[in-house]
């Protein structure tokens, strides 16, 4: 079989309990035997666009050239769009509810060249209810992608512009050279990736004092986990060019009760810091 | 190579933390290169043969021909019988322990044609203990049957009516036209399917009373979950065309506190009810 | 495509919430487009170099000939060497970190007949930070080794004596004839296995005292889980050789307190041990 794609990258919010991914894979296997499907991930927090988002924005750079199917659809079912973005001038193309959840990807990738909404019902799956899109609606259209069937077979074409953008939290500066940055991700190992470009904090130097809720303490610039000092908190270059607040082998979002969103506020460190930083008093806190 | 099936479709309670799916697909892959293994889940509870069946039987109807391969066997190395059968007259076939397991997939497949005991060893991996029949016996099974190994190669022929049946729940109506539900399916959404085909309350109209344990609250039939008004219960036909218990965002196996096999009972609204539905009074719900 | 390998096996402690499997995945595929990854696990304990390397022991009998991809890595961006390893004098490659954690797969392999130390930049990633080895060295690496660049390419070659061992705890003999054994490994069921080869305990006979923490308790070997009477402790085979721990459908490791790493002692039964076996007061303990 003579395909366009042969692979797909899958995203979701469908956990890995049910069989629901298991089912929309077998829905494209029917349909494009030859494409392979790679997981991005399952585990998105349910209903959570903004973090399916951010997730398939830092992936974007690394993902095989074809269809990326992206499922976080509070809206199932009901008003919202289900589209199917190209991007690159067809290098790859995009398909998901238009909510937003596509948005930090599409940008990544250059910008939509042509968007569709998924309207024609011949490749859609009949269903008895409107819950599972997934199935029914983006898998057969990511599919048939890759068998080559072209964008405008889908439904109609939808002005680019009129996607719903999606909103990435940007660093800002406040009087007196403050800057408030803020938690975008918490990963498996408790490290919070911040909205901080190294390069916006290269006047700081090579320690940070963080602020945020009532704690105050001093982070140092670090290039590695392992770089980082027993007790001390680490600012790493991570592997997306961002900045980390990390903690060696421990858990930096849990220890410094740090977690998803947290407002962090930057700025250079203060006289009475110590000179090597300021050790964590990790016993008179209580985590749960 | 000339594979008679090029997808396995494999589903079991091993969950993911060890090693015991990859180990599967290992030995699958060394059998029979060429083909495919879609997970359909591997979350099922350890032992919940029962919770394996409905999975698989809502799952059957959008597989791939091909092999089915499920393990939840508490009894293996037992005197269970380890089974391999064969549904459509050779369309796909179905490998397991014989305990019900595959009986809702097998009926939802138009029943069993055919059916052997795994007993040759020629097809079976010498191991030191009996305890990974999915390693040992069911992956090879599986395998050579992608490869087009007779069906009569793996053992002697059983009576397909001698398979243990799965034990499927059905909703029943009592005196005064209550109709006695049971909660099917948690999903990862917290929403509750119920064994409620939705023409078995039509005549009920699009209010229904709901009464389990010591809850009694008035739903509303919805057609998506977007529909549902916050704080309301939503009666949706879901995706496998029963109807679900859910309340939009918010997962209503906790909310409500309607676990998996919850007895629920249906009927009309009683003149008490407010006409908009009943609001539901969280604040004076505990939930752990 | 000619390719020397089409699989490659990959273990992590990577989890599977983040996308970090998935972009691992990805750069193979981009690299390597007719490679299959069989995912082993990615739910070793976060940094458990030993814990991964225990699995990967386990599991390399029946992993397929081809790469085997190993990310558990604490001291990731540091000193520590990340290599590449042959095994059967080409039938098979590890690639990973320096860290013991491919030392258990590499000896059930029969140990390494070449290594090289991953330092060619024409076979890694550019990337802005150094903390997504798994990504940007490892990966690639297997990918290339996988479409038969030779071992050489990659880097200098080292001495394989030269790779750190694995820790591999030993049941251990005291006087009086006490075992002295060790829980290696706590499966998804709770089983418990031991270091304990039956050979090792064949002169105690069928039933065994065991000791653990302020716990005496008899256990009874037996050749299944369904073959353990409710109550009982069974002494099960298991499906690597080694002796489990192990309580029908329950889980041993929670009903007896005996987590991964507990230090158990072995001996003959003493007379005031019931014949029948000890049943066990489940009541009086209290679990989490």
């Amino acid at each position: 079989m003579s395909t366009r794609f042969d692979t797909i990258t899958f995203l979701s919010d469908y956990g890995t309990a049910d069989e629901f991914v298991g089912v929309v894979k077998s829905v494209i296997r029917s349909i494009a035997p030859a494409v392979s499907v790679i997981d991005l991930t399952h585990d998105i927090r349910p209903y959570d666009v903004r973090g399916g988002s951010l997730t398939l924005g830092r992936s974007a750079q690394y993902l095989c050239p074809g269809v990326v199917l992206a499922v976080v659809d509070p809206g199932v079912g009901s008003q919202r769009r289900a589209v199917a973005v190209e991007v690159g001038g067809g290098q790859s193309y995009l398909v998901g509810p238009d909510n937003g959840l596509l948005a930090s990807a599409v940008a990544m990738s250059g910008g939509a060249s042509a968007a569709v909404e998924l309207t024609n019902p011949e490749f859609q799956l009949l269903a008895p209810g409107a819950t599972f899109a997934g199935r029914d609606v983006f898998a057969p259209a990511a599919a048939h992608l890759c068998l080559g069937v072209p964008l405008d077979a889908f439904g109609p074409a939808i002005d680019p512009l009129s996607l719903l953008p999606g909103l990435m939290p940007i660093m800002r500066e406040e009087d007196g050279g403050l800057l408030i940055a803020e938690v975008l991700w918490v990963d498996h190992y408790g490290n919070c990736q911040l909205n901080v470009d190294p390069d916006d904090v290269a006047h700081l130097g090579p320690r940070i004092q963080m602020r945020w809720g009532e704690d105050v303490r001093t982070a140092e610039r670090a290039d590695t986990y392992a770089g980082i000092a027993a007790g001390q908190i680490g600012l790493v270059l991570d592997s997306y060019g961002m900045l980390s607040v990390c903690m060696g082998q421990r858990p930096a979002a849990v220890e410094l009760a740090m977690p998803l969103g947290t407002e962090v506020t930057l700025c250079a460190p203060t006289d009475e810091d110590a000179p090597a930083g300021t050790p964590v008093s990790l016993a008179a806190r209580k985590e749960p």
